[in-house]
């Protein structure tokens, strides 16, 4: 997929419209009906919904207020496929989506090019800018869904228990895992939130000054090897580790390792992308959930950085070497072995940080009913930090901020630490 | 699908197989992939997995301990198909049948080929009397499950906001709903059960005898027309009509109507297998719990009839008339209008009786895991006589005892008056 | 206590009266206000709720309707200790008993003197018979709640990791469990239900005829060391001695053995109102569910006797040797050893039936609110006869039905074996 | 109470330690065994328990590790007074803290007896500093429940339906409610957390700099007559103001009012520690979840201020006025109307902030069990400041950070509107 993923700067609005529909459908292709049918858990939604949402996110906000004459595909859709937007009127119980065998799979094709093709119609005239920025917003939506459905259909595929694979594996490269070594960083006063070039989400707005101790950030992420570490040494069953939901949590899932790891007669195995396979210590560990960062952080007499410091540390590498690393681009699907020296900052696993999800002071979200795009969601989650394995590469950036509760297991998550300068 | 269907008397073992398999994929074939992956509630079964499992009793049953070198189409599927055998090994969750989106419905439909092509092969070498009545078992099996199926395939589409239909409706006739007549039978020793000429399961065995009171049964079942004016006079609303777990089942699930009605501007409307519809007030009411079943009788001035009561009741009439009705081979899939005058016993829907289900004095059940098939499921449900409009005509007779708990309503379900005489 | 319980033949209504007020009071008497504040669970009420509910219900269904000029003691009352009778009103939530501090036991002290004495007037009076009937409902109603105010401290304190005791144990009588000896009874028509004479619930009416088959029955309940037997044969672990629903709860619940035992260092250990000791093997088995008793009868290779069979074998007896055994004057508190030879068919344990608790043909409830005492409960249900050691020896009969859900466990209740003649 | 409640500085910690224990006896003399025995939510613990808990906090962290020859007063008070302090082993749950009727309130007295008199023979020693900052720890943990006590027993008398009282009103002042006055405070570095002097919670360091914006602050809290108007424009109704989870727990939970707020014939009344009344408008609002006050302030057009902002605007008052306002030596147990100008920062009210409970950077918890005080909580809680009329005044500060989950509606806490300058 990597001829449809390339930088944004140069690329007109259309052709980027264009590349992102088509990822969609690419990364859908590997499905059958049965398999884009299927909500294995509250949290997950159809990849046919997918499809779908994708599409009433533009006919709802672009073709219905913007193109003359538009006619909606299907008057139930807009009750269908609407995820959270109260603004925009009834919706579908989202538990519920994976009871909805109709439209099916071959009618949401249909519906993709009914709006694909008055999207063309709407952009060869020219949105205005505010429309231009609407369309961006879509585009960028879009990308967040392609997140979205891997890590979902990853999760469905979990729950067989033939545990098909998604696609095959890409050939693994080798890994060495070596020390951590730490990068200091000083405190004072830094500027973090976006700059305003380029598009960004509301959340990472306004930019401001924030204070910060001196610090010091690991220069790669947390591997699965130290995680078997943190098993050996009990790290699960010790409540001095844990925050006391935390611990509660535990207790109630009877969590003992990150989410799609059993435990086999020949070691323990990860479910991934391209099936079941043993656990690489080479790896970056990925899904586990905010209170097992944090647990291990504290094992590992570390702690996890604030989105600040992580903002502050990233930017500065990230203007001197760009946003690398492995992202939706390189087809791995699935975090690389850690190659000793500095990784890169993005890709690979999400970072999970000690920020709260909370607005940045003077935030205002956008008017209409896009406004509930971020704010609303203020509240009893933690902010993410680098992109991952299934994060598009023009998709992210230093400043973005990805959420999830504290207990979320299902995104490609890990950690990098902290400490105390 | 009437072909399909003839009286079992003088059919060949095998054509009766043959013809079994047939209907099943006969009914399955207007649904999609997709809505054969959906599992709307904990009760329902997707119906790619009916497909599945009828075709692994087969294969469990009969093939793997009796027809040499017969190699297992998967060997997972006797752990995902398995619905509650505990002495054939572990089994997939009930619950989670609707997660499973592979195989999907290609791979069945080769599954089910290979399983018929191994028995057609077993069939072929003239099987042991006892492996005959296995056979039979399996085929009985399956008709169950084809009820089973348009059961809880109509509950999936019912979810649907679309309500969309899984067949068109076929041509109503007219009713007239006109008032109940009453048939007295008198009281006295009578024997019930199974007489042992063909095909019967183990809860229909031992024939014995009962005492009975004299008694009369209402010579039609209840109509929606009757089931309005218990609405009319606030039917779901008067505690004292009602048994006091009824009442608060009543309470906990909002229940105002039968299940699939809803109130329009326009009326009532219900939702059947050719989608949405006015209430038509001719036809005997359907999808009514033996909570709901009890009340109506309450308020009505007259009970539900015991098992035996029925049984003694029917016999007579079945002995004169026959096994009629409108059963699966009418091909309505709903119930038709009461016409006046004795309603047939049998058909349009499954009738209540008071009676729990419990087994008959000296009741044992079938040595090995088929054993398992009716005894442990007796208690906390009730019986119902008679078949319904999606009964297999050569699948119901006047011992036939089916049952489900008090609170179920996707059953097509209603009742018969009965009072002392 | 024994000197407040006689028969109730020769005595005066009045005097039976007072003498049940009596025994409610010096069964809560070992009991601190706190402990009669406590709901251990939704089925357990507070000791205190059951002396203000017993004064309710002469207050409610006596005094108001029938004693010119009575005041109700407080307005709030009403509400408070209704238990279920829809016809009265509006009621305070059962599962939230134990959440009602006030009023006291002081105060519910108070309520019950203010009873007393209006009953003392209006007993002076000459009650009508039908009146007359409704203070002979209302005794028998205490007495039922006696029982279960002992059922329900029990439970309350088996939650306190103190194990503290509701009373000392009495001395303890040696017992010898022998075989079981069998006793074999005519198939045939026989009559059940209450002749007429003396008082009786509703659900024993109408007497009526059925039909059984030959049958044998136990000459003594099944002990705890027999049940020690059938779980160390693993009987709580292999599903085909249990009903479906029964499985289940052994796994939902983790069940593996009778309630208030528990597994200690020197072996199994039973809680009793006498507080913590090791399980005594000569006893009849108490405290399992329908469930538990149903599987036991399937692994000994017998069953449990239907309510006709256990009345028509017990009736004859009674006649013989009147009602004896281990009832609530003995002050046992406890069941006591088995001594071989018959057990008197009443006392010791509640014995669970294989009936579903029904109404007899031709039942009608009483008119009124009290006709809500018995026939909404005929649902879900099983029959238990015989009495406990909790029951007033005047309280018992071979006509009785006690009832419990096929899963509860709180009952003072064990199991006799039939089988097949 | 107030001869109790002095301020530290110039107290013996002895008579510091006496005085505490005497407000718990105190507070908790108004209730009967009856009271102190419930538990009405998961969230609230019996009165008994807070008497008990408390006096184990003392008796395990100083008795039994430094006072040679201390026996403990019980052997399982250990497990059934542990709060959740994973390091000194099991405990009894939380949630059936409710469920132990023994020991009782008599027993209770004789604990604190006993604890009391070792703690004397104890203090006489003249404790090593380490020691008496465990002696402060165990006062200003008990400070802590006195509120708890008073919060839960409020809970408690809630659930039952004759509204009993706690104690008498006491006689109330008069309040006007003014419009709103702001202060502007300036931006830039400024210190918070606790500068060392006196006693500090863990979590109150280390002092630090924070970045601020310029901001605003309300002189006085929100009103009930504001909220009232708040509730009339369909505060409660219009998604737009609500955070996701918030609208969500308003849908769940049926909030169309703060809690203990019902709607009368006669208007809106509250229910309070003196029992029923109508809703004094000129009160600072209080018994609101975060959701709430969060909404409430998106109404208003204002924001709630970080716990940042609370703290350096109100340091700076604190230094000129002290710590003043209605706290619980008022005895007035309930909020007292607004008197135009500016309300005291302390009292009344606690007030909740926008910033989500986190450590301070450099956190570090306490060595040892005690280090389980404050730092596993630091996870899906808001911190509230200020203090409310339940709150000691000796137990209060500038720097104090209290915290409860965002849903939390039984603390007596408000809010204190802000506003970007």
């Amino acid at each position: 997929m990597a001829d449809l993923l390339t930088t944004a700067d140069d690329q007109m609005l259309s052709s980027r419209f264009r590349a992102t529909r088509r990822l969609t459908e690419r990364l859908a292709s590997p499905l059958s009906a049965e398999d884009q049918t299927v909500q294995s858990m509250p949290d997950v939604s159809p990849t046919k919904w997918h499809r779908a949402h994708t599409s009433w996110f533009f006919e709802t906000f672009l073709l219905v207020p913007s193109l003359p004459r538009y006619e909606v595909f299907h008057p139930e859709f807009g009750f269908l496929f609407n995820s959270y937007y109260e603004g925009v009127g009834a919706r579908y119980p989202r538990v519920d989506r994976g009871l909805v065998s109709r439209p099916g799979i071959v009618e949401i094709a249909d519906y993709r090019r009914h709006v694909d093709s008055a999207m063309e119609e709407f952009l060869a005239r020219g949105p205005e800018p505010y429309d231009a920025s609407l369309v961006e917003l879509g585009i960028q939506h879009e990308q967040q869904h392609q997140e979205l459905l891997l890590m979902d259909i990853k999760h469905v595929l979990s729950r067989n228990p033939m545990l098909p694979a998604y696609a095959p594996a890409a050939a693994a490269p080798s890994g060495r895992q070596g020390t951590v070594s730490w990068t200091d960083h000083e405190g004072g006063t830094h500027g973090i939130g976006h700059h305003g070039d380029g598009f960004g989400f509301d959340n990472e707005f306004p930019r401001h000054t924030v204070y910060l101790e001196p610090f010091a950030l690991a220069d790669r992420p947390v591997t699965c090897g130290e995680w078997l570490a943190f098993m050996d040494d009990d790290g699960y069953g010790r409540a001095e580790l844990w925050l006391s939901d935390g611990w509660a949590t535990v207790a109630a899932e009877g969590w003992q390792a990150p989410l799609y790891w059993t435990d086999g007669e020949d070691g323990w195995h990860e479910f991934t992308l391209a099936g079941d396979g043993p656990v690489d210590p080479t790896l970056p560990v990925s899904h586990v959930s905010y209170y097992e960062a944090d647990a291990y952080a504290r094992w590992a007499g570390a702690r996890l950085p604030t989105e600040a410091e992580w903002e502050v540390a990233t930017t500065t590498r990230a203007e001197t070497t760009g946003v690398g690393g492995n992202l939706l681009d390189t087809d791995a699907l699935h975090p690389t072995p850690v190659t000793g020296g500095d990784s890169p900052p993005f890709g690979d696993v999400w970072q999970w940080t000690s920020s709260a999800y909370s607005p940045y002071p003077g935030f205002s979200p956008a008017a209409g009913a896009v406004g509930e795009y971020n704010g609303k969601f203020m509240v009893n989650q933690y902010v993410l930090r680098g992109g991952s394995c299934l994060t598009p590469p023009d998709h992210i950036r230093a400043t973005y901020r990805n959420f999830f509760p504290p207990s979320a297991r299902w995104a490609v998550a890990g950690l990098r630490l902290a400490r105390n300068a």
